[in-house]
């Protein structure tokens, strides 16, 4: 017997005895597992985890390394000069392919004044009443009750450690009904995200030979507002502009020199007004080139189930930005958002001057079609057709002197964006995947409005990406009072499962 | 022989062996004087006299009391529910006339950290070296030394307790040398100027009876910048202008939204750039209504020898807004000055936002032509032709939904402007003064940009009212290391000397 019970394991370790669960079949098995995925959960986000403090990611790191090498991983720091990456993967034999799964562990920072619990890394299981409060139930009560719509809150039970305890969750699920992939699995966890991950892009590079896989499967982010199941091929890059005008060299008296010292708020005004029309659509020549949507591109847009009135209620809006026909479609093209302005003093420090700067801060959402480069060369020159001489740094004596008008303008790139086409091998072999699991099709997004660090992947290993989002998107992520909501919980339970056991194409 | 000196002394105090003393006269009265006034200025100036602390203020009222009351003039406390104004005055028997005039006894707070000087309530003599640095030199060198380009260090000894130091002693030598004016003197002493004197407008209408005179004479302000005796016939008012532009009802994502909720500080550039041309002319239809200048006018600015070219130097402006064809054309009109603008957040605060609102504040300086409510009215209009919907608290979530461009427009009125004909009697009678005192014809401006709380008297009792400033334009008024130059302190001797001995029109 006891030979006979290796076998059957090392069978079913390879894969060769593993049958494709059916909708059935993986709902029992997360009816199974689901409450000892809750304890994972509990015990991941009762670990602090903001990396502005290198000593709580180390315990992060730590209990990661022990949890996948206590089920049969492997797992190696890539080290980055500071925070390190984590890799952890386990090998299938005879698997041909390899996905490489993205997570990361750390979270925003908390100010706990703000939340309604007295600490943000002790989950709170909550109920919303009637009139629309959470009120604390005893985390006991799940042991013999449930409800999709109870949440536990708590930093990073979205974003994104819920994720991350699913997937072990669901890796334990089906490895323990003997159920496992045809392909190898790689999982890359970042410890820096919401730092803007600064040492990621060069450690990509660095060990591209170690993360080299077939497909780039992102867990992070919200699924779409109608909290069906959802699929992102992609996700806008970002870059920064950033801007100054010059008036006087030092503030003046208003009264004295009003009329005559030429004011940088106006001609901060007057620049950024030349850039966008009354629609909010950019007017600089060349800017949404290449931006064009097949009539099956405006059919996914339209399968999308947003809810633009509720959207537009919610936000207060009595018009939106006419950039695309629809939100899906807006969200296509790059964006050129003015984050930030500022010119003297408003309000109780307000002074009677002429300021002698004033800053804007600009953020570009980008798509694949919108190189930041292009980009940047297109607004200077639109800059300069204003009349503005560019400078990088703050003007000279001599520069005043010469140029009636200058603005400083300084650029960074943040990420790229990336897309991996909807009919590709990968998309359809996750729609196929979430099908099993759901009995239909997912929301599926062509590209994501945020930006998340993957396009260094896409780059260094020149593989297809896409997001498979999970948790609600009413989430409060990187705000107080950060949630996961049950249902979400086990339904990204029952998701990753479908993936892992769906047959590699 | 005591008969005879006491019908001397009465004949004298009535003015009717006054002679008008010439100009070598006033000088040696200077020389004779100024030492003594020198003492005046460090008492007074020691007394510390910022106006959020009335029990400072209070020190300054009752020597402002005492110094008047020791020279038989009559001192009485207008009171106004907070700090006192103080009226003190000299009748002439038989005098027509009465003159008003205007001082401040308050000054800008003191950040002495950035002064020169341990205390700026204990007066320093400094002199300048070569290389520009000021060096500190014992104040009893002036016993034996002098030089017109040496200068005491303290505040509020040019801003404006030095122009009454100059009156006091100004006073004290003409008395003593038996001269007396041929008309009454009324002194107004405001001890909260700088705070925006809040409580003056109301006090002068409800003690108008005590305070009617023929005409006003200020005392406070530098004298234009080349130094040269200066009469100022008026000055710009100030109002103020608070806009609010919406976007989404709380900050958003700039990545899930960029593109399709509409960016307020994008809507406030617009409007802001929608007021002035490139030239920073108003493009308000109505706003420069009224202002016409006759050739006569236009000679009086040409003959202001203003330093163009110098002062854009100074200030590093490349060039300057075109509303008028000179400096002092300029400020004879109206200006519209954003003085602070914000939204979202720039440097280390910066986050990829969409702000929920963008806010401005401008200053628009007053001329006698431009009435700030007509103003308001046009620049409203002007507003909603620009397709706002404008309400003046923020709006209701109705009004989001019904109108998709909102502005939250709020002014203020602070001091109207005023303005006395350069052909008046009153200036005549002024540039006679000034041209006994001098030799020549004063610098005159027929407005001075910024903005004093004097039309309250204009318009309370109806009478011309002209500026005398005497402290030289670089003084660091409001700044560290506020100075007065003791070649202007002793012109200031001589030039209140002029006035009070000048025989009233």
């Amino acid at each position: 017997m006891k030979r006979f019970a290796l076998l059957l394991a090392f069978l079913f370790s390879t894969g060769l005895f593993a049958q494709t669960p059916d909708r059935a079949k993986l709902e029992s098995l997360t009816e199974k597992h689901w409450q000892d995925g809750l304890k994972l959960l509990n015990e991941i986000v009762s670990m602090p985890n903001d990396a502005v403090f290198p000593e709580q990611i180390e315990v992060n790191v730590q209990w990661c390394e022990r949890v996948f090498l206590e089920r049969k991983w492997t797992a190696e720091r890539l080290e980055t000069g500071g925070i390190p990456l984590l890799l952890v993967e386990k090998k299938q034999p005879n698997a041909k392919k390899t996905a490489l799964f993205y997570f990361h562990v750390d979270g925003q920072a908390v100010d706990i004044s703000k939340w309604d619990q007295p600490n943000a890394y002790e989950p709170v299981l909550k109920a919303q009443t009637e009139s629309g409060t959470w009120e604390v139930l005893p985390m006991e009560r799940l042991k013999s009750e449930y409800h999709p719509d109870w949440r536990i809150f708590g930093r990073s039970t979205s974003d994104d450690k819920g994720p991350l305890a699913m997937l072990i969750t669901a890796w334990d699920a089906l490895t323990e009904a003997g159920i496992f992939p045809d392909y190898s699995v790689k999982i890359i966890l970042d410890f820096e995200e919401e730092q803007g991950s600064p040492r990621l892009p060069a450690a990509v590079i660095q060990y591209k030979d170690k993360l080299t896989a077939d497909l780039m499967l992102i867990m992070d982010g919200p699924r779409h507002t109608s909290n069906l199941p959802t699929l992102s091929y992609g996700a806008r890059g970002i870059s920064e502009l950033f801007l100054t005008t010059y008036g006087p060299k030092l503030p003046q008296h208003s009264g004295h020199y009003g009329n005559y010292a030429p004011n940088p708020a106006l001609l901060m005004s007057q620049l950024l007004a030349s850039m966008k029309d009354e629609n909010g659509r950019v007017v600089i020549q060349g800017f949404y080139d290449g931006i064009t949507f097949t009539e099956a591109e405006q059919k996914i847009f339209a399968a999308v189930p947003d809810n633009e009135p509720a959207v537009k209620k919610r936000l207060g809006l009595g018009r939106t930005d006419q950039v695309g026909k629809s939100y899906q479609e807006s969200i296509n093209y790059p964006s050129l958002n003015i984050r930030g302005m500022s010119a003297g003093y408003t309000g109780a420090q307000a002074t009677t001057i002429i300021p002698a700067i004033a800053a804007a801060e600009l953020d570009m959402r980008l798509v694949p079609e919108s190189d930041p480069v292009r980009l940047f060369g297109l607004i200077k020159d639109h800059i300069r057709k204003q009349g503005f001489h560019i400078v990088e740094k703050d003007p000279t004596d001599e520069e005043r002197m010469t140029y009636p008008k200058i603005v400083k303008v300084n650029t960074s790139i943040s990420y790229q964006a990336f897309r991996t086409p909807m009919d590709s091998p990968t998309g359809a072999w996750l729609r196929k995947a979430m099908n099993r699991a759901f009995g239909q099709d997912p929301v599926q997004i062509r590209i994501s409005g945020g930006s998340i660090p993957i396009s260094p992947f896409v780059d260094a290993l020149g593989i297809p990406a896409v997001t498979i989002p999970t948790v609600n998107a009413d989430n409060n992520q990187h705000s107080p009072n950060e949630n996961l909501r049950l249902g979400n919980y086990k339904e990204g339970i029952l998701t990753i499962m479908s993936v892992l056991s769906e047959k590699m194409y």
